[in-house]
C-alpha cells in the first residue's frame, strides 16, 4: 500500500459509533481526510444496515484492529463540495459501498469500476488515488467521499427509501441487467431479505416471465408475492424443488447456510443457466463439478455495481416505482438495531436515521 | 425408462472389446439394435481412447452391471443406411460421443442437443426414442447410430486423425466458441493432453490474443509452444503463477488433481472471465466463494458439443489445417493401449485401428 499516507483533518470531527471487532458500538471522534477538490462532504440523515456491516464489524472477513465506522447504505444532504466535484451545497444525495476507483484502467472504462484495484471501500479501506486517508461510512454524522461516487436521489423517493438503494438495491440489480433478465427468462431468488426483496421487485418490474422466491421459512410465502414473486420454493420441500427443478435461467442467490446443499440448489437452474452468488459466506463452498458439466450451468459472484448502473438502478426505481421495505430506527439505538437484524428480524432493511432530515 | 424396451437384431452379432467393471477388456460379441429408417451402420476403421473411457470401465463414474463397449471417437466406413437417414452406403464418416436426440425440445432447436433430456450417449446408455436398445461404442468391428450424430469426414483429414475430433476436439471447439474466443481475449488451458492440446490449437486458430498452456510439467513447456501457446505457466511455479494472475478471460480447465488449489486457479482469470471445466472429476471441488465474488469471475461447465458444433468444428479444421497429434496402436493390443493413457504417456492422444481402412 506504497500510495498510503496518514492523512487526517484536524480541524474537524466526525462523530460515528465505532466497532472495536464486537457488534457492540461505542460513540467515537475521528477526523476524515481532507476535503479534496473531487470530494464531497454530506451530512448524514440515514444509513441502512447492511449484513457486511455485521461481517466486518464481528470479524468474520478478518480481525478488526482498529475503530471502524461501518455504513455503506448513507443518505444526506451536502455541505461541502470540492470544486472539481460535481456537486452542491443543499443537494440531496446519496453514497454506496464504494467511494473512490481510478476511473483509468480497464475494468473502470469497462463500467465495472466495483472491480478497480484502486478502488476505495466505504468503510474499513485506505483511499488510493495519493491523498492518503482512510474511508469512514455511514453509522456517523458526516462522511467525506470522492464526489464521482455520490448520487443524487431523485424527488419522488424519500430519503429513507433511497439508503438502502445505494448498496442492496444496487447489488442485485447489477446483475440482473448484466446477464440480461427480462421478457422470456426465469429469474430465482434465494434467501428473501435485505437483498432478496429487492431482487424480486427488480425482476418484476423487468417483466421477467416467472419471478420465483426461494426460502427455507413458509413465512415469506405470502409476502413475497406482494413483493412481485410469481412462484414461491420453499427449498426443504422436496417436492416443490422437484417441480421446480431446471426452471430458472438466472437465480440470484443473497444467503445460504454453511450446509447447504449445492447440488439440490444448483438442480433449480436451467440448462446454460447461471447461479449468481453475492453472499459471501466465511467457509469455502463444496461443489460437485457434475452440476457445472452435466447441464453447462454456470457459477458466478456480483459485487455491488460501478457508479453508471448506480445512476441507471436510482432512475429505473424512480420511474417503476421500485422501493425497499424498510423500518427505521434512530441510529442513537444503532446497538439494538443491529441485534434485531442479527435475529433477522426486519421486514426487510433496518435504516437508521440521525434526525438530520428535519433540518434539510 | 419407460421408453426402453430390450431391442436386439439377433441376425447380426458385432465384436468388440467388452468392459466388465475393470481396465482389463475382453473380446465379446454381441447384437446392435434393428437398424432404423434413421439409422446408420458404420463399419469402424479407427477409435480414440478418451478420459471418460476409463473413468466408465474403471466405474469411478459408477459401477458396471454388465459389459460395455466404450469408445466415442469412432470413424469408418458407412456399410448400411436407413431411407431416411441422409447417408449413402461407401461414405467415410464418424460419430462422437452422443448418437441420438430429440430433436424437438427447447434445448435441441438452441443447438444444444447434449443437453436434451432424450439424448443418448454413444456408449453405457439407452436410446430414448421409443425404440429401445442399448448403446454401445467403438471398441468394436461395428457400430449402429442415428444418422443425425453421423458426419461426413472432411477429404483432406485422415481417418486417424479425425477421430479425435469427434469428441476431444468438440469438447474443446464448443465453449471457446460458446464464451467468444478470439483477437482482444487471452485464453489458457489447464492441462496439455489430449484435450488440451486440442484446446491450444483452436485458441490459436481463432486467433486469440494469447493463448497460455498451463501444466504442471515442464516437459510440455517446449511442445505447447508448437502447438500455438505464446506462453508458458507451470502452475507449480509461485512466480510464474504470480506474472499470469487475473490475466485470462477464458481458461479451459480439462484436468485436475484431487487436491487442486482452486483459489490459485482461479486467481489466473481475469475480471468478468470464465473458468470452463470439461473434466468431470470423481470428487467435490472445494472453493472459496470470494474468488467468485470479489472479481466477478464464473465457473461453467461445458458438455461435448451439439451436432450444429460438431459440424462446424470439422470445416474449421479442415479449413486451419488443426489436427490432433497422434500415435497409433491396432485395437487388437487395447489392453496395452489402455495402460498407455492411464500412465500418461501419449502425444496426445491414442487411436486405436481396426485394420479395415485398407480394404475401403
Amino acid at each position: 500500500m506504497s500510495t498510503f499516507k496518514a492523512c487526517e483533518d484536524h480541524s474537524v470531527t466526525f462523530n460515528g459509533w465505532a466497532s472495536t471487532g464486537t457488534a457492540e458500538l461505542k460513540q467515537w471522534g475521528y477526523h476524515p481526510r481532507p476535503l479534496g477538490p473531487k470530494d464531497v462532504e454530506i451530512e448524514i440523515s440515514h444509513c441502512g444496515i447492511c449484513g457486511s456491516d455485521i461481517h466486518t464489524m464481528t470479524g468474520g472477513w478478518g480481525a478488526i484492529k482498529e475503530e471502524v465506522i461501518v455504513g455503506h447504505e448513507i443518505v444526506g444532504k451536502v455541505v461541502a463540495a470540492g470544486a472539481e466535484s460535481h456537486h452542491k451545497v443543499g443537494d440531496l444525495v446519496g453514497a454506496g459501498a464504494m467511494v473512490d476507483a481510478c476511473g483509468e484502467c480497464k475494468d473502470c472504462k469497462a463500467g465495472f469500476d466495483q472491480l478497480c484495484l484502486n478502488r476505495a471501500f466505504t468503510y474499513n479501506d485506505l483511499f488510493k488515488d495519493g491523498r492518503g486517508g482512510k474511508t469512514y461510512g455511514g453509522y456517523a454524522d458526516r462522511v467525506r467521499v470522492n464526489g464521482e461516487y455520490v448520487f443524487t436521489i431523485p424527488k419522488n423517493i424519500s430519503l429513507a427509501e433511497a439508503a438502502p438503494l445505494l448498496c442492496a438495491g444496487v447489488t442485485t440489480y447489477s446483475p440482473l441487467i448484466q446477464y440480461g433478465a427480462g421478457p422470456g427468462k426465469s429469474v430465482g431468488v434465494i434467501g428473501i431479505g435485505g437483498l432478496g426483496h429487492m431482487a424480486i421487485q427488480w425482476a418484476a418490474a423487468l417483466k421477467c416471465d416467472e419471478v420465483v422466491a426461494i426460502s427455507t421459512s413458509d413465512s415469506k410465502r405470502e409476502e413475497s408475492k406482494k413483493l412481485g414473486a410469481t412462484k414461491f420454493v420453499n427449498s426443504k420441500n422436496e417436492e416443490e424443488m422437484k417441480a421446480a427443478a431446471q426452471s430458472m435461467d438466472i437465480i440470484i442467490c443473497t444467503s445460504f447456510a454453511k450446509d447447504a446443499d449445492w447440488a439440490a440448489l444448483l438442480s433449480l437452474v436451467a440448462n446454460n443457466g447461471k447461479m449468481v452468488l453475492l453472499a459471501l459466506p466465511e467457509t469455502p463452498l463444496s461443489i460437485g463439478a457434475g452440476a457445472f458439466i452435466q447441464r453447462q450451468v454456470s457459477m458466478v459472484g456480483s459485487l455491488i455495481g460501478g457508479k453508471k448502473i448506480v445512476r441507471e438502478m436510482l432512475d429505473f426505481a424512480s420511474e417503476h416505482n421500485v422501493r425497499p421495505w424498510i423500518e427505521t430506527m434512530p441510529m442513537s439505538d444503532c446497538n439494538a438495531a443491529i441485534k434485531h437484524v442479527q435475529e433477522g428480524r426486519p421486514r426487510y432493511r433496518v435504516v437508521m436515521e440521525t434526525g438530520a432530515e428535519s433540518k434539510f
